[in-house]
């Protein structure tokens, strides 16, 4: 067995363990965090459905209002009814929740991209923790539902929206990760969501994720004045 | 003007307006009740959830038991998360329930039927109310869900069943529209569920109940390993 090599001679320089700050980090840092959206941010929530209905070119069907969100949601405790993850976004450090929900770490994660990221609607979307100031970039709305033949629950995605400036960065990546983390942290077995056959993109960005797109089923929907018909209906 | 012609004489025998005993009523009545389900009906409830896997060759799917739907629902007031109708049913009048749900009427329903409903699996279907004894028939799973467009909650419907021996007399039709107007009961916007598209004879059942079908939407399922790969995720 050789004999040990001694050691090296004591230094006063460090050794460049990290690359020194002028040279980096190129780009630009975008700090995130998914949180609990709370009945303060029903607002933003009401706005961001609304740029949602445009999108998809579906601003006929629109309805809600922020009285009728603020009165149907946040009526139950997270993930045991309707629950929505808000993705906040900053140049800088986001800082801690003040009243952080027991039933919900935020993950925060950070970003570095090479061109700024421009938010013309940054003022509509801001919100302010003490002296900063953060974005809510985007949402996810999801609810239990159940299988009766895994006999336990899962989760529904019924809406995931990252607004028009933030797209194609990962963010609704994050966000729908964001509630499979949450399903397999409670033990369900399932998430579930919707899409259009003819969104060849949505899908392929769906089945990079894990999931599959079920052919065969059919959503029926019972809805306005032939669902009112059954108010009196002697079933 | 001709004069008005004498009365009859009066008589003894009082008009037939009712038809006498001996010929009515034809036929065998059958009396049904829709109630809440409760924790004393798991064993039925997962029997009737094997039935549906069996009827629908999906047993491979099969995975729920006793214990795990015991443990998965009734934690919440009815209609608030996962909620089950149950339809009894008895060639007597049903017995009045002991324990009543103070959220939910149940409803009652007499049927007349040509011929006398057989049922091979009577015994382990049965229900004791006293000496009293009544029948499961079928039931229905159902679970708030939610509409952003709309601003307001629905109930998604993930099963309806009737034993084999009592189709096509009604009873679904029955437990679905018990769903549809609790919704209009309770302010909600859309009753939903799905069917698969080859089905034509369930897709028309449900037109002629009111409901549409959407052509372009698809389900998204993220379950099994591919959902577990979530657990550690950095999202």
């Amino acid at each position: 067995m050789a004999a040990a090599a001694p050691p090296p001679p004591p230094s006063d320089v460090p050794e460049p363990r990290m690359a020194p700050p002028e040279t980096a980090p190129i780009g630009h840092p975008v700090f995130t965090r998914i949180r609990l959206a709370t009945p303060l941010d029903v607002p933003f929530i009401h706005k961001l459905i609304h740029q949602m209905a445009v999108f998809e070119k579906l601003i006929h069907l629109f309805s809600a209002t922020e009285s009728s969100l603020s009165s149907t949601l946040f009526l139950s405790p997270p993930f045991q009814s309707f629950t929505i993850f808000l993705l906040e976004l900053s140049s800088y450090p986001i800082p801690p929740l003040l009243s952080p929900s027991p039933s919900f770490t935020p993950i925060e994660k950070t970003f570095n991209f090479d061109l700024p990221l421009n938010d013309p609607e940054k003022d509509a979307f801001s919100v302010h923790y003490g002296s900063d100031q953060v974005v809510i970039a985007g949402f996810v709305l999801f609810f239990p539902n159940y299988s009766t033949f895994l006999g336990k629950p899962g989760f529904y995605v019924e809406d995931l929206f990252v607004r028009e400036c933030y797209r194609r960065k990962g963010f609704g990546k994050m966000l729908l990760s964001a509630v499979a983390k949450q399903a397999v942290k409670m033990g369900y077995g399932r998430v579930e969501w919707v899409v259009l056959d003819w969104n060849v993109n949505a899908i392929k960005f769906y089945e990079q994720m894990g999931a599959h797109v079920l052919p065969e089923w059919r959503i029926c929907r019972l809805t306005g004045d032939s669902l009112q018909a059954y108010q009196n209906a002697n079933v």
